[in-house]
């Protein structure tokens, strides 16, 4: 039924705005300029167009089927769009509209209920922003357009779901699906897990959480994600103040560290620690294969990067062992200068060649579990790091063991980003950064073994 | 004598080259392209001219007074150019040139600081990246040409300060001074720790350390700076196998972390975890004074992005506690949707009128140490976002207590960021990071106290 939601032919906009900065307008705007592939009908009885589309006073007096309605308008005059999507037969509802439980409107959300079981009707929301499937162009947002991509983006907070769509088009960070689920007054995060979990354009879910309803669902619902897929997710409002702060999102379990933790733990979810850890741990297992073991190499061309990518690899309990005897027998056509401990140190004089000799040589033998290669451009030149990021993506993909990269330098680096981007190399600005992607991939790996 | 380095007003480049991509040529070319405004001297007795400036065979064929020499010339002919130097009355010598101590060439540097001791002549090198001072233009370094601003950045590791400096650019950091001191065969870390201690344009201090020669004197050279201006330090090679990568440049202190860790309490060093961090703590105490004590006042428009600063806070050690009467009374003003307590939400509904006046009732009463407002713009609109950093920034000015903001949503709010940046009030794209800014305002103050 989760198709009707994320995949539908038709949607409509249940008080669509013919006035800019609406609501109303600029969720229909969205779903325009998002080319949605499908039919849109905007809901508005007192216009007849809005946007260039024909508008229907009622969603009753669209004559084809429609599988999506978003819900718009005021709070009071949500039973009654719910009742007509029931009667039209429109199966899946997103109501954006606010008003409901979070001030402390039961009666209304129960009656939305109400009318919505009676029809068969499905609601995410309310009290939300709304959801988005990149891979059909679908924008039923008022929220930022982000980009296509392998993670999915659950979050209670519609806020923070906005501040991340933003932010995930600054960094290139691409989605597969998004939904801010609000109040939850039907469909709940276990819901959505669960339908992602099976979401072939999905790899890897995260997932904003303050409080949830049913713990024992949730538990389910996220081990069904980890048996399949990485779950990665942020537990608002663990401190006492933060759970004072979530205390009208109340649920069962809100606030119990302990119990979170338990949870977390046993179902699998790797916790976050923010925003940018969640979708750089996201990026490393969307792109790349789990660690079998926590044996890691460094190559890099710079000494004190590659000190700081060791010491946070073992703070988070992997090992940036010595190599063993064969592997350093391979590493014997570097120059004496270099390192050949782990880290390998090419050092200044680093070529482009001499990166993807020294990457095979640590991989010719089955010893370590991933790579991390870090590369710090001279700064009046940095061709060969685009250049050594060109030839290392091929000899990555050769080598098949989950690689992350370090290129550091800002704009100097931006070519090489671009080639590890488009070849589903996660790249990370510091070292630090890096280590936690890697731990990812070590920890999904440890969670789901048997 | 420090300021031959940081404020000469000549230099000359020994080893200056007319071929573009040689140090030599690049270090001359950012020189003169950082529009040094004292007089610039190539050294190199093969040519006549370079980059349209006159080229002398040596530092002793120039007439006028050289303050400061930069020497990039091959290992072997180091000496030589000290000994140029000397005669020249040349007091201040960066020497880039690498394959001293740090490739077990140690007599060659031996016999370098030799000289210069006999000369009277102080080395910052050899084996480094170079110097700068923005106040004055003084770019001597092949590396990029960070901005201006209040922050020292002293490194051990040459890469590592080359990858900062680019970054630096991109984020928008501005650098008072950078020293990268290579093997510190002469001038090293304490030495310019204590310089900086003094330097007006310097407001706070940060340092990339790997290993340090000589303990108590960097001990008391950090007790120095922290008498009088904050000192942040990352500690490369803590971990065992970081220590092992450390190695080629042993110093009495290195690897131990107990050592490390009583060293940086006593003397009142912030430790970061990654140069994010750092340059988050920098941006917030250059700009801000430290906390007087430990109670954090979050206003918001967007519950979960305030839910995250709560629970950071707390893990951090600070508070966020509910108003006091009074205060709660000069929030009575909010409509009944908006929460009261810490973090007061002003709902989406926010305008920025109503941002500056809940902003000013809370510190209408001598309660809280400081302050952390929260901004997630609508996506279609973000003029509500800019304008409320136009009349929080009086506000903020008028109120005078330490405030660190968090205008969230990437390219959406640009413009507000670059009112805050003008401004002096440091910005953090997460409210993790902004918790961590508090933090070390909180920090400072505690270690400095009597």
């Amino acid at each position: 039924m989760f198709s009707q939601f994320f995949e539908p032919e038709s949607v409509a906009i249940i008080g669509a705005s013919k006035k800019p900065l609406k609501v109303g307008h600029e969720l229909l705007k969205n779903i325009i300029d998002g080319n949605f592939p499908g039919k849109i009908y905007p809901i508005n009885p007192a216009a007849d167009e809005i946007l260039g589309l024909k508008c229907y006073p009622s969603i009753l007096d669209v004559k084809e089927p429609v599988d999506l309605a978003v819900v718009v308008v005021p709070a009071q005059a949500v039973p009654e769009a719910i009742k007509q999507c029931g009667e039209k037969g429109t199966k899946a509802v997103v109501v954006i509209s606010a008003g409901f439980s979070e001030i402390g409107n039961k009666t209304l959300e129960e009656e939305v209920v109400r009318i919505a079981r009676q029809y068969g009707v499905r609601i995410i929301g309310p009290n939300c922003t709304g959801i988005i499937n990149t891979h059909r162009n679908l924008y039923a947002t008022m929220e930022s357009r982000a980009g296509r991509g392998d993670i999915a983006f659950v979050t209670q907070s519609g806020a923070l779901g906005g501040a991340v769509l933003a932010w995930a088009i600054e960094k290139g960070i691409g989605l597969s699906k998004f939904a801010s689920y609000g109040n939850a007054c039907d469909v709940d995060e276990s819901d959505l897990l669960n339908y992602l979990a099976d979401d072939p354009q999905t790899k890897v879910i995260t997932l904003y959480i303050e409080g949830v309803k049913n713990g024992r669902k949730f538990f389910e619902a996220a081990k069904n994600v980890t048996r399949k897929k990485p779950l990665i997710a942020i537990k608002g409002g663990l401190s006492k103040a933060g759970a004072r702060s979530v205390a009208s999102h109340t649920g069962s379990l809100a606030g119990n560290e302990a119990i979170y933790r338990t949870v977390f733990k046993q179902s699998g979810i790797i916790e976050a620690d923010g925003i940018e850890e969640m979708f750089d741990m996201a990026r490393a297992l969307a792109y790349l294969e789990p660690m079998k073991g926590d044996k890691v190499a460094i190559l890099t061309n710079s000494g004190g990067p590659a000190v700081l990518a060791t010491d946070a690899l073992e703070r988070l309990g992997l090992k940036v062992p010595e190599p063993p005897e064969k592997i350093v027998r391979a590493l014997d056509f570097l120059p004496p200068v270099c390192s050949r401990k782990n880290p390998i140190d090419l050092t200044a004089e680093g070529s482009p060649e001499a990166y993807v000799k020294a990457f095979r040589a640590l991989f010719s033998e089955e010893y370590y579990d991933a790579g991390l290669i870090i590369d710090v451009p001279i700064a009046w030149d940095a061709r060969g790091a685009t250049e050594a990021a060109k030839l290392l993506t091929e000899a990555i993909r050769e080598v098949g063991k989950p690689t992350v990269v370090c290129w550091m330098s800002g704009h100097l680096v931006r070519d090489a980003v671009a080639v590890f981007e488009e070849n589903k190399i996660p790249n990370y600005e510091t070292p630090k950064r890096a280590a936690k992607a890697l731990w990812a991939l070590y920890s999904f790996k440890r969670v789901t073994s048997p």
